[in-house]
């Protein structure tokens, strides 16, 4: 088709100019005064921010500004041409969750910036001041100015005060797989920490001085700092760049397949940038700021999402008893074998059973950067889905569907609607979705723009047809879950399933680290429960294993949260500790109330949490690789109430190296007065279930 | 997901392996001996092709082979392990189409190529040797050294004999609407033809010695030799490089997003690259080389599938009259104007209304890389479709379905199947499709593999909803409405609507062109039919117009050939000249037979048809920008019965420049020994309707 004579309607100018506030400093604290931010304006134009928290410094002097290639401007200096401030204080109830409501409070402050060169964009900037941090993000208004246009670069910085230790994973645009590095600020290195890691299947890396966030930084004066996302909603997920020198860091943000990193429209706005703060590790891992940065649900009624247990044909792939494709002659989801784990899930009360490898493709779905991989409706001929998915209603166990994509995405969005209707027809109404390999359209990445959009299309589907999401590969959480709460849990994150993994596994520090990072946005599928812990159960020539003891897998369900908690191991392996499974059968996968009782980064997490309308508590406390001692008061309780509490701990002589199944169940009363001494192994961790008498 | 433990299952070896044919060569001709191949295979393991017709060279030894990226691998030194021969003579129906009955008549030579390198590679090239040329592909049978493959470049070449006289458009990847340039191929200009070419609203050079395909040669010693493609599937479109030295073009595939030509898996193929070649310009254009190498049709009862007329709210569009967009107050489709379509659609017999702009998403639809754009499914509030297909139903006419992408495909294919049962409840049979702006996925390519495939599922997919499909802005045709006799149009090169541009419009020349180049591969949706040639109607300020005379628009719906014609003016236009209307009511859209009467590229053709079941011909003759004297002799009516002959002529002092409007409309009798003289004036023609009395 020819083109000459198309115009485009431009809307209204929005935004006032007046120059109101040039080389002012405004400031404004959270609701207690412990954060404050202060914004500087110089007379050539940077607008900067800076937060302390309680008089520490928290972020120093930082840039804001972006670079647009369509239309081609730099917006680096501006005039801060209006202002806006306000205060909220409000209560929201999550559909489910670690607590049953959540207060949301904090100050605002909203600055119009309007370009100092000659583009008369204006953009706005809008600051939210808790008391346990700050989320800003950018707004474009609507104006005549800017309507469409491209984000070639994202300048907002954080400059940090002091070289801290920092807690990261080097900048990869594909994959958020990778243990954490512990090293100064100074000492980032991520060349190195991409090299260590062999047994990624899709590295990406972003360069040598990047790495993504979340990231933590520990000060030498004691702060906890954050730096993260929330609410990412048609934007690419942002990384970092290092400057190490200046001790700062700038966004990177994921290109696609042509260099470019958003495609917008005014009225639009970025997702928010988080820097939650405290002085205590405790309290940074139970802000609510990300989950308050996001809109409200969606769902209006959410009455079919429901937390849930779940085991699963998965696990016994990874170790060599099954295969996912049937060719080979081990192929794993077959009928009978998927009849044994409906069994055992009804016997002990779980909800679901995950069956992957169930659908045709599987020969040739790796590798191959294949387009038309699988159609999501074709079971294998040895997997008689319709038999089964009646025998589990027959049982009270649901079937999980497993929506392997392949990273061939093209594929999956034209065959979604089709795939959802099977499920619904099949009655099956949980879906974990799955995308491994290089991502179709070719030259996309999973955290691009691009990308996020698909994640969100999927759970907006999934939710028109009630169907609860877990979705692994995925770009990291930013809270979404509170606006799309069928979008339940995804991985994103080195899993439970690296312990097969032969070169690095799963050390035992990781999971103290995870709450830290990943965790704060959003619930993940860690598929813990592993009750064999050397992996060479039916390959004898394996050498991997689990690296912790059995009751920190135990431990793991409280400390990782999730509302979507699998049992990963096998049927025959539970049954050789059916007393400590026991834990599994009981342990509550939705809260009314979560209190962090200690809590080092890299160390140990100790978390209480209370059943959703029980009087019954669950703890879970784990270590790094030494043991440790700790003493837990119970002052959470009901006073003059009694309760019996059931300890799965480590054994005396317990040791994830060298004894890693050595533990003792034993029943204790207790009540609010108690302080419960505990010992963890070395890579241990206690669960303890606590039920009023 | 961690990959550790996947291996793929590679099915069988086919091909033998034995060094029969070193240093032979290999010959075949044609059934009736005019045109010869040659295969040569040297020692070093070049294996070429020549052809040569009549003696005469056509292609003089030219080389074949392939770079994949994955395998790494260079395929271009071959022993031939097998060869195999065959004939074949057979006769087909089309559903519809410029004949009848088609005969296939070939004979057939396939070699195993042998990677003499240490691949351990085999490729199958299959060759047919047609009375009208060859056609061959590549074939990669399943084996063990191929399963997934990448294609870095194809090495296919066409080295020509003499510098012959070319016909080209400049080599690019996103459009084909390019006029016609004539050089010597010594003498091709890619980067001045792009530059003068103002009105193409999106070009994608490939490079300076790039033109596409296809491409003809006149030669000095009296041939003419198309080079084209055949049977596009899941591969990028083929255009060329030219070493204009040696007088070689070589395959220039069009790139995806990241560099690479076509993923694909054995077993699988190539299109086919077609050489048609003739000593008679009239033959080449009676050619049916391309539509035999295409597979039989995929629809097995086709009943539904109708060539028609139509007229639609599109033009009005494009002349300034009305708008597509709603905002601006000149919304074209809106129910009180799309009513007067219908009512005159319906007044003079059309079958057809083609409604664009009907759709939400107009205002900013182009230029703005936008992805989420149309939905396909919402009207204009001023737009009623539910009661305009009632309406135009009762009058026996139906509207005709516009989905503009704006080139945003992973919108479309999201919204395909709601689109299409959305046309299904309305009644709506026939869409037109439109790809107008830069692809997204973003880096991917109108004319690449994964558009390609995407033009072959939305023909699929329609035939699903027994839905018609003229396609616009898609690639060239490659004769795949035989298969899908659904996908009965498509733009794919300059049309009528350049009529309107500004720069350089439409020139006399290039619809004597258009028969040897582009339609050889198919019908084309031209929308011919002005009758209005200064197209300052609307607009006092264009200089824009129409290079032919009135009678010339009318010959168009003869010479270019298709079974969906569109009488593209504004009623009110027609309404000044409904004698010369008269002709558009009665021409056929369907035939059972054609005669290529004269032709010659660049300067005439004149063509008679006989539309389908009935004793009725049509003759449609154009000039260039000449004009000239012809004298048709109608040997194919039936003996001994006598014909009246109504003859759309330009008036004798008709000029497209100076008296575009001139024509006279006579009646003659006319039997088979009749020699008819007709004048044609510079950019005319005579439009002529025989019927048997």
């Amino acid at each position: 088709m020819l083109l000459t004579r198309f115009f485009q309607s431009v809307l209204a100018l929005v935004c006032q100019v007046s120059l109101l506030y040039a080389q002012q400093a405004i400031s404004i604290s959270s609701p207690d005064k412990t954060v404050l931010l202060t914004i500087g304006n110089t007379s050539t134009g940077n607008v900067t921010y800076r937060i302390s928290y309680k008089g520490k410094k928290v972020i120093e002097p930082s840039g804001l500004g972006f670079v647009f290639s369509k239309p081609q401007v730099s917006l680096t200096t501006f005039s801060i041409t209006a202002t806006d401030s306000s205060t909220v204080d409000e209560t929201w109830k999550p559909v489910w969750g670690e607590v049953s409501q959540i207060r949301n409070h904090y100050k605002e402050l909203a600055l119009m910036l309007t370009d100092k060169a000659s583009s008369g964009i204006s953009i706005r900037v809008r600051f939210r001041v808790f008391n346990d941090g700050v989320g800003f993000r950018y707004e474009f208004p609507q104006q005549k100015a800017l309507s469409h246009f491209v984000v070639d670069d994202e300048k907002t910085q954080f400059t940090v005060a002091a070289d801290h230790k920092t807690f990261w994973i080097p900048g990869d645009y594909d994959t958020n797989e990778y243990l954490y590095n512990t090293t100064k600020l100074s000492e980032v290195n991520a060349p190195a920490a991409l090299d260590k890691e062999k047994d990624i299947a899709l590295k990406s890396p972003i360069g040598p001085d990047a790495i993504q966030s979340p990231v933590l930084f520990k000060t030498a004066d004691g702060l906890y700092i954050s730096l993260y996302e929330a609410a990412l909603i048609n934007y690419p997920v942002m990384h970092f760049r290092l400057d190490k020198k200046a001790l700062r860091l700038t966004t990177q943000l994921v290109p696609d397949a042509v260099g470019n990193k958003a495609y917008l429209q005014t009225p639009t706005q970025t997702p928010w940038r988080t820097i939650i703060v405290s002085d205590k590790a405790t309290e940074l891992l139970s802000s609510k700021l990300i989950l308050n940065l996001n809109e409200p649900s969606t769902i209006a009624d959410p009455s079919w999402i429901k937390p849930q247990k779940f085991m699963g044909m998965w696990w016994e792939m990874h170790i060599g008893k099954a295969t996912w494709e049937k060719a080979g002659g081990k192929h794993g989801a077959n009928t009978q074998n998927v009849k044994k784990y409906i069994d055992f899930a009804a016997k002990y009360g779980f909800d679901g059973v995950l069956v992957e490898g169930w659908n045709v493709g599987w020969e040739d779905w790796f590798g191959n950067w294949k387009e038309n991989v699988f159609d999501f409706v074709t079971p294998y001929p040895d997997y008689n889905l319709d038999s089964l998915t009646k025998y589990a209603q027959q049982k009270g166990v649901r079937i999980i569907m497993h929506h392997e994509t392949s990273g061939s995405v093209t594929n999956y969005e034209r065959r979604m609607d089709a795939a959802f209707q099977y499920m619904v027809k099949e009655g099956i109404n949980t879906v974990k979705t799955g995308y491994v390999g290089r991502i179709i359209p070719r030259g996309e990445h999973h955290d691009g723009q691009w990308m996020v959009g698909h994640y969100q299309r999927v759970a907006e589907k999934a939710a028109q047809y009630k169907i609860m999401l877990d979705s692994h590969e995925s770009s990291h959480p930013t809270g979404l879950h509170r606006t799309y709460p069928n979008w339940m849990a995804s991985e994103a994150a080195r899993g439970s399933e690296f312990n097969n993994a032969p070169t690095l596994g799963i050390i035992p520090e990781h999971t103290t680290i995870l709450p830290f990072t990943r965790l704060l946005g959003g619930p993940m599928d860690f598929t813990p429960g592993l009750f064999r812990f050397k992996l060479n159960q039916f390959d004898s020539t394996r050498t991997t294993r689990v690296r912790t003891t059995l009751t920190k897998q135990l431990a793991l369900y409280i400390t990782i949260y999730g509302p979507l908690q699998m049992a990963a191991d096998l049927p025959e392996n539970y049954e050789k500790h059916m007393d400590a499974f026991q834990f599994i059968r009981d342990v509550a996968v939705d809260w009314d109330d979560t209190k962090i009782l200690a809590a080092e980064p890299g160390d140990y997490v100790t978390i209480a949490r209370k059943a959703k309308g029980k009087n019954e508590w669950f703890i879970g406390s784990i270590t790094d690789e030494n043991s440790r001692d700790q003493t837990l008061p119970l002052d959470f309780l009901e006073p003059s109430k009694t309760y019996e509490a059931t300890l799965y701990r480590d054994a005396d002589n317990a040791d994830w190296d060298t004894n890693p199944e050595a533990y003792v169940i034993e029943k204790k009363q207790v009540t609010n007065k108690t302080k419960l001494p505990i010992r963890l192994a070395k890579g241990g961790g206690c669960a303890i279930r606590i039920v009023r008498q």
